[in-house]
C-alpha cells in the first residue's frame, strides 16, 4: 500500500529530492524524500508489484511504473542498490534485467544515478553492515518519522535514498544513534 | 561497420519485419530482415558498442540505440536470444542489465517480444544445437546471400531473426543445408 504526500507537503529548506529504488524481479520497492542532506522527509514510497504479469512484459512494467515516479516526482537524483550475487547467476540475470528497465527509466528522464552496496545502505541507516532487514526497516520509521513500520522492500528503498542523502552531508545515522540502541528486534 | 540497406529493397511478398538482437553488457549485435516465412532478406544490421563509456550510462546508450532501431525500422516483431547461465553470476547481472534496456526499448517501441534459446537460434539456422560461431556467420550469409561475412555479434543477431522467421513458416536451413554440407570451418 503506497503512502504517498505531495510534494507540496516538503519543506522549503529541503531542496534536494532522492528517488531510492530497491530492485527486484517481483517487487521493486521506491522511495522518494527530500533532503538538505542532514534532514530528511518522506514524499511518496511504495512496492512494484510484477510478480502475476509474464516476462518480458514485467519489465515494460517496471519501466513504465519508474517512469512515472520520475515523472511525477521529478527528482534531482536516483539511488539504485548495487547488486553482488555470489551464487545464483538464473536471480542475478532476472534481477539484472529488473535492474536494466529501472536505470533506463531514470536515465530516460534525465535523472543522474547512484549506487550504493546493500552494506553501505545498511551502515548509513543503521550503523552497521551486516544489520538485518527489520533493523533497516525501524530505523528508516525514526529518521523519517514515519506514522507506521514501512514494507521490506519499501524501507529498502528509503535507505538507499536516504544513503544517498548521507553522502552529500552530516550522516544521519548520529542523530539517530540513540533511538536505534533502545530497538530490540 | 554497420550494413544497412534502405526498407524500400525489401520486396513485397517479404511482409514481415524482424528485429533480432543479441546481448551484450559491451557489444550487442542486431539484425533487421523482412520475410515471409520461407525466404528472407537482410535490411540492416550492425553492433552497438558500448564498451568504452561506464556504467550505467552504457545502459541508456542501448536502450537509445535500440529504441532508434526500433523507430527507424519499425519491425513487427523482436527476437531475442534468452540466456541461460550456468557459472558466473557477475556476467549474468551484467548482461541481465543489458538485456532489460534492450527488452523496454522494444517493447517502449510497441513492437511484441520473443525469446529463444542458443542451441534453437543455432538449430534454426545450422541444423545443430552445438554449431560453432564460424558455422553460424557462414549459414547466415548463405541464407541471407550477403556479400561478406557478419561480424560474430551481427551473425548471432541476423540468426536470431531468422530462427523468428523460422517459426513462422518453413524452416530455412532445409533450403540451406545443400550449402551447408560444403562449408568447411
Amino acid at each position: 500500500m503506497p503512502t504517498d504526500r505531495p510534494p507540496s507537503q516538503a519543506t522549503g529548506r529541503l531542496r534536494h529530492r532522492i528517488l531510492g529504488v530497491d530492485p527486484g524481479s517481483r517487487n521493486t520497492g521506491y522511495g522518494v524524500i527530500d533532503t538538505d542532506g542532514q534532514r530528511s522527509v518522506q514524499i511518496a514510497s511504495g512496492c512494484i508489484r510484477v510478480g502475476s504479469h509474464p516476462w518480458p512484459e514485467r519489465l515494460g512494467l517496471i519501466f513504465d511504473r519508474v517512469s512515472a515516479l520520475v515523472d511525477e516526482h521529478q527528482p534531482h537524483e536516483m539511488a539504485v542498490e548495487q547488486l553482488i550475487f555470489a551464487r545464483d547467476p538464473t536471480a542475478a540475470l532476472k534481477i539484472g534485467q529488473a535492474r536494466g528497465a529501472i536505470l533506463c527509466a531514470g536515465l530516460k528522464g534525465g535523472v543522474t544515478v547512484h549506487e550504493y552496496s546493500p552494506k553501505s545502505v545498511k551502515l548509513a541507516v543503521v550503523g552497521s553492515g551486516g544489520a538485518e532487514k527489520s533493523q533497516v526497516q525501524h530505523m528508516v520509521r525514526i529518521l523519517l518519522t514515519l506514522d507506521r513500520e514501512p514494507g521490506e522492500d519499501e524501507a529498502d528503498a528509503l535507505a538507499i535514498a536516504l544513503c544517498h542523502a548521507h553522502s552529500m552531508g552530516i550522516p544521519q545515522r548520529k542523530r539517530a544513534a540513540a533511538s536505534w540502541r533502545d530497538f530490540r528486534p
